[in-house]
């Protein structure tokens, strides 16, 4: 975390200075915002909290529900989220409240006495070590809370505006504020609708989301829905795995999702209901959770289940759907005009909870399109960059409900059809990846390179999440994850790893260093504002090969100690050297020779290239970026 | 952490339900109070949070600044603060945002040209991992508002009466509150005095205590003080080391203490200004600060240091000094009445800052009054308990002071003296343990059994603070550090390790958990309060031998399963097993007979016994705890 380079901060430094439209923002709803974001779910409050990083971009998120979200809803948290959160400030804040996944237990039937059930096998949840964050179960509430939190802290000093609902959208196409939207008042006290003009609106409001009517997509996919009975529980049980994750079949083709909540106590029960009958027409909805318990307790047999308090149930329906379009933009106009609203999350694409993602890759889309408003709307890049976001994030939406189509087929089937006792277990082993958030891989855009040069640095594979991985801090001779110090700023990153020269010695990575610094074609010259320090849009770090003790930093070129703030303070922190034992090159594999990585601001690797790929590095970001105004 | 077994949380679970006075805490200064702080420094804050933590009691924290510290004081955190900081739930945050040290640089002039330093070590500050937690620094008003935090968060939601200043102490001996404080209002708007009745004071007022002088404590120690011109700046620097903790000493013998600071950019140099004429009356305070820049400079040669912003500066001045007593009760008079006052932190003993000790050690002082306060105040114990707050406390500072002169002489010696240019180097190196906060060790006492049988667990040595070590958390199979469950809740806890049969097999550790579960001579049923759940008052926790895929908690036995809250739930989170590699049983030289460790609330080893010694542990606890009132 850095601060007091702006002068000396005494109170919370999670607390950023305001700035822009956050020193005097008003209370209430204006008529006019730059950004209408409708619902305030876990894809509303990322794009919230991201574009509250863009202090000069007017953003207001509105809301249904008269205040926070309170109880129930979505728990799973896969170690992308983590990551995620560790950028917007509350990693390890919510790591320390929440329940964390270890192992995952799979109980069937005994082959010997088919009544009583046995574990057949419980494997590590992250056996190959995909990321240095756990995997986390924690109320969804929480996450809403800390997010809340991020966009209250952050200089465009956000917070929801409670108690509006959304009833009506418009793409007039007309003027600054092409988007019309009605909202209506939720609470009692006030009345009447208003409408609100946006430039952009970001429909984040779920399931039944009034921004995809409006926009007129179609969902494709399950007619039928499929029923669980879910309870949030305390509850005594010699129910031996009580506190871990299950997933139990019985005999009788009952099958039940455990899931162990943050505190100790509480745990979470999917109890399969099975399909619903098209024209159930919500029939399931009225299962008595008497009924729910009851069944839940002869899937456990011969264990038994004494529930002391349901904290919060729901008879969650729920089918395998997916929209035809993530933005107002229909097939044949694209490319003649840029989208004006987009839909995330719920919105967009729903599936079971077996695999736990609802929330997770809500969350992804929020970020995506998040950052992107905030290029386009301060300034830094092209309308044009608002068309990769349906580009990236169909696809993910497409490949998530494939997995959790075959996941709960799976997850579904009476034991006799399986034959292989450990068939699910084997599935969810060897899949894994996929629910922890890291397939997501986005195809070559203006933001995503080709692949051309990938093998200077295999272990960031471009289209992919950046995975970190240790380094010496050479000022403070701390060993960090470099990957920890791209937080949700809007920024972007470029890694300079080095070629074997020392600091102060002639090297790829000194000619790199004067040219990125200095030369009138680079980056930093050609998109960073007038006005602003130079690591404002491109925050640029330089790895060596060398341990720390063998870095004097008044050898390190300049482009990587920018000067900051007011008081132009030399920032010394984005030196790293190699962790013996630990070398990150080795780690990473990365060339010898040196190599260019470039990170997007959601984390995602967007460029491989040598140090001496100069005019390429400029010409991509000539392409992704608009030229600063000055 | 633990919740929800009281009901359902939604919100941040650092939150505790309030109870007894914090369901409805006045929110002026009552006339009649069962302990009065004064002053609400690091010493006050802490005992305050822990008295927060026994809501029976009103507990009230007076301080004469109209506000929280804002800035400025010390900023060394030892170890011991940390995993103290873990106990009061935000070692996670603060380290998030605190500056590590993870090496000390030594400087000294160049032996070929001595007017240039040059770097002579840089020795690891923990390189033995005396504790899971780091040294760290971070401005003082930060640690602070974490205390104040975790007051106002407890049941008891405790917070400082601002604006409130001592001015007088008359301990009358009578009635139920027989310590008469006068307090004075220091905020403009109201005026007079008025007087406070308390059954305990605790005097955490500093250095110039007016607590400390009102019970006739006399301050031996030297006569003179040591100056320094202190800064918390930001500059540029070519000093290499700037972002590392450093002891620069140039040939002219000026010297420098350098300490980086939290948020990358700070940093704070202590820069020496020998002792003080005793008939300087405080002259030395006007030294300006361009001159100790310039100082800074010439020490540094052939270095600079060009200040952008001095965010804080002091000249400090303090000499050793130690009063001849903890509380008001005479020497002649001890043994005859227990204590009704109490003094902590500065207000008993001052050193150096070159130690970084102040701070660290006044917290120390606090929690163990704390804890005790409590346990007399709400009957869990005799007041003869309070008498052991001297005994102890005063030997630690007796040993500070010792420490700390030794410390400061060699760091102010002139190179030539020094003879070996490692002297200093080699001595913080040997003497670690020492400021790290781990030398502590409590003398036998009521609540310190002696050593007797210390062999059946040599690594919880009887008397020093218990260090944590990893198992794994059965029921979830979370490895974790058995400490960190170990908060400042009050309670005692009660380790017991296993003998080598396995749970549901006949063993000591099966008698010996139906003897504390059962038996009317157990020490839960001697000294839990009638009503509250049985392990309100003593935490019981076993350790087994074997690994966690070979217990099946219901073969653990109930004493180690206890019954929680309104729901009767089950708490299954008391049983750990030993990790492959790492088991705690090697690590900590427990006995495989298995043994009984007992730990106090603040974190030191009480007692160690095998599991046959039930008399001898219920003898403990009768010497140490109250009978429960019935
Ligand atoms: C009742 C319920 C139960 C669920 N249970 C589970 C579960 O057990 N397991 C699981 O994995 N997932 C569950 N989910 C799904 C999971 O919560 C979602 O996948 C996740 O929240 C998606 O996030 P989102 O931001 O896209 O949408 P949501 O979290 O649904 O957020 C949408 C928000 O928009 C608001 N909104 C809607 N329409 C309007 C409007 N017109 N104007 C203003 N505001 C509006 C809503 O009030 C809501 O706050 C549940 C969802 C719901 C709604
Ligand atoms: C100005 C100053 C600068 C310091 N600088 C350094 C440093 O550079 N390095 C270092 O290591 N240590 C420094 N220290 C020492 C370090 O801060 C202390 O060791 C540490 O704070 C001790 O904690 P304490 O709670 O015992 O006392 P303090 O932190 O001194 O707290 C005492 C509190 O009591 C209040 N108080 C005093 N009298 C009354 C009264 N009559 N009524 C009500 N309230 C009262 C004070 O306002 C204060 O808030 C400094 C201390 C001070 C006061």
């Amino acid at each position: 975390m850095q601060f007091h380079h702006h002068g000396y901060v005494s109170t919370d430094p999670r607390v950023q200075p305001a700035a822009g439209i956050g020193l005097d923002r008003p209370a209430d709803l204006p008529d006019e915002v730059d950004v209408l974001i409708v619902g305030s779910g876990p894809a509303g409050m990322i794009t919230a909290a991201q574009l509250a990083q863009f202090p000069d971009v007017n953003v207001r998120i509105i809301e249904r529900r008269p205040g926070r979200l309170a109880i129930g809803q979505a728990d799973g948290i896969q170690a992308r989220s983590v990551e995620t959160f560790q950028a917007f400030g509350f990693a390890e804040r919510i790591i320390a409240e929440a329940y964390r996944i270890t192992e995952m237990a799979f109980w069937g039937p005994d082959p010997e006495d088919p009544s009583r059930i046995i574990r057949t096998s419980s494997p590590e949840d992250d056996p190959t070590g995909i990321s240095e964050f756990p995997h986390l179960i924690v109320n969804q509430a929480r996450v809403l809370d800390y997010f809340a939190e991020a966009a209250l802290n952050a200089p465009g000093r956000v917070t929801p505006d409670y108690g509006y609902e959304l009833t009506g959208l418009t793409v007039t196409g007309e003027g600054e504020h092409p988007v019309e939207v009605t909202v209506a008042h939720t609470d009692g006290e006030r009345t009447g609708e208003r409408v609100i003009r946006a430039k952009y609106v970001v429909g984040a409001d779920g399931a039944r989301s009034g921004v995809r009517q409006a926009i007129g997509c179609t969902l494709a996919g399950q007619s039928a829905n499929h029923a669980w009975g879910v309870m949030d529980v305390l509850a005594n049980t010699d129910f031996p795995d009580i506190r871990t994750k299950c997933a139990i079949q019985s005999a009788s083709g009952g099958n039940i999702l455990l899931i162990p909540r943050e505190g100790g106590y509480l745990f979470r029960m999917y109890v399969d209901l099975g399909e619903v009958a098209e024209d159930d027409d919500h029939k399931v909805r009225q299962t008595p959770m008497e009924e729910v318990i009851r069944k839940a307790n002869e899937i456990i047999a011969p264990y038994t289940l004494d529930v002391k308090d349901i904290a919060w149930s729901s008879i969650y329906e729920v089918g395998h759907r997916i929209t035809d379009r993530f933005d107002d933009v229909l097939p044949d106009e694209r490319g003649t005009r840029t989208p004006r609203v987009f839909i995330t999350g719920d919105a967009c694409h729903t599936h079971s909870a077996k695999a736990g993602q609802g929330m997770n890759v809500s969350m992804q889309d929020g970020w995506n399109i998040g950052w992107k408003l905030g290029h386009v709307l301060d300034g830094r890049a092209d309308e044009a960059l608002l068309d990769t976001y349906s580009l990236e994030r169909q696809v993910v939406a497409q490949n998530l409900i494939d997995f959790d189509k075959e996941w709960s087929t799976l997850m579904a089937k009476r034991p006799e059809e399986l034959g292989d006792p450990q068939a699910v277990a084997d599935f969810y082993t060897q899949t894994m990846e996929f629910p922890a958030g890291f397939m997501t891989e986005y195809a070559p855009s203006m933001i995503v390179a080709d692949s051309a040069q990938q093998e200077l640095a295999t272990g960031f594979p471009i289209g992919k999440r950046f995975k970190s991985a240790r380094a010496t801090k050479v000022a403070d001779t701390n060993d960090v994850q470099i990957g920890h110090f791209h937080t949700a700023d809007g920024r972007w990153r470029i890694y300079a790893f080095a070629d074997a020269a020392k600091p102060g010695e002639a090297s790829a990575l000194a000619d790199w260093a004067d040219w990125i610094a200095d030369d009138p074609e680079s980056p930093i010259a050609a998109h960073t504002p007038a006005g602003a320090d130079t690591s404002a849009l491109l925050d640029i770090r330089a790895i060596y090969q060398q341990v720390h003790d063998d870095i004097d930093l008044n050898d390190v070129p300049d482009a990587f100690k920018p000067v900051v703030g007011p008081f132009e303070l030399v920032n010394l922190e984005n030196v790293y050297a190699a962790i013996p034992g630990d070398d990150i090159f080795d780690v990473r594999g990365i060339s010898r020779d040196g190599a260019v990585v470039v990170v997007r601001p959601d984390h995602y690797v967007a460029h491989v290239l040598p140090l001496s790929a100069k005019a390429e590095l400029a010409a991509f970001f000539r392409g992704a970026l608009r030229p600063a105004a000055r």
